[in-house]
């Protein structure tokens, strides 16, 4: 069985990136979402293994200095990390998996796992990101400056990525998205046992 | 200005691979062949330069000498060869090139260039090989057992390619060998300018 892909996305607020992680869910739903760690309460109706693993600060350090995690961070006095056993074992099993992370995580992940495609998402320029966003309506100006402020350091960052995709128009990242994806689907080494099938006579 | 694609196909005979080139380079004229080097006697209407570079045997020997062929081979008595600074010249201004070359010149170019996409193209199943030889009608059944052989030896040293297709259906494989591509021009290794040029403001 060819083994999962493991797709990992970044890229600045306002690029479009949830609406191309959505679109490749809805047409391959084969893709799906880790289960992260966090020590935050949850949420009415959220569901300790579906929506997150729900643990105490204890548990998530000792998880910490068993290595458990591929990555982790603390936001807002609240850590989250994404299992990395768990992944690896997924991965091999043939399932497929989409992260959505920021810069820092991303480092962290390919650090940690060493496989994987990393995909980063760049505006077609700083000045087209500020108008998007600008046009969007929810922030404020002095939220924009943020924004662009922080899409300018990750963009500075973007050299760890495998794979740039300009999100110039919607179809056509999408379209590059996919096509990286059945290219890393038909890589050599994720199929190990596919010459002897062929040599098979029978 | 990113650089070309070096592509490299092998495939045992009878598995669509002249077919699968030809559908490229009409769909993506960007492509072009890399002209090589022989010591046999052009034919009437070749061009120097054009078909190939027509060389004595003692100019073949010397450029060997210098290592300046990333591959070549002795073929019925006569040597070819493929010049390596000249293809690395060309990819580094943005030509893409296509190699339609046997498993061991593919082993050659990959050790030497250390760099490009390495294809290999397989039928569905031996089986199905030998009937589309069969159905082909152009060999003779000895010639057709030679060609199964062969077909045997080069799958057995397929794992020195970096993707596999498996040609079922050629428009499926056709598009596979497009999203190879695809995914090769969206690598980050090949547009180290772009970041620089998304935060430039102007």
């Amino acid at each position: 069985m060819p083994k999962g892909v493991l797709l990992t996305i970044s890229a600045p607020s306002g690029t479009g990136k949830s609406t191309l992680i959505n679109m490749l869910i809805r047409e391959q739903p084969e893709f799906g979402f880790s289960v992260s760690y966090t020590t935050r309460k949850p949420r009415k109706g959220e569901i300790s293994g579906k929506d997150y693993f729900f643990v105490s600060p204890e548990e998530f350090t000792r998880l910490i200095d068993q290595d458990f995690f591929a990555e982790w961070a603390r936001v807002h006095g609240n850590y989250y990390g994404t299992p990395g056993p768990k992944v690896l074992d997924a991965l091999n099993a043939g399932q497929s998996l989409v992260f959505d992370i920021d810069v820092q995580g991303a480092a962290q992940l390919k650090m940690n796992l060493k496989t994987g495609l990393f995909v980063f998402i760049f505006p077609p320029s700083l000045k087209i990101l500020e108008q998007r966003l600008r046009k969007r309506g929810t922030d404020n100006p002095e939220t924009i400056r943020t924004r662009i402020k922080n899409a300018e350091q990750e963009i500075l960052k973007s050299s760890l990525f495998d794979y740039w995709i300009v999100n110039h128009e919607l179809r056509t990242a999408f379209n590059d998205l996919k096509s990286i994806i059945r290219a890393e689907r038909l890589r050599s080494v994720n199929f190990p046992g596919l010459p002897g099938r062929i040599l098979n006579r029978e």
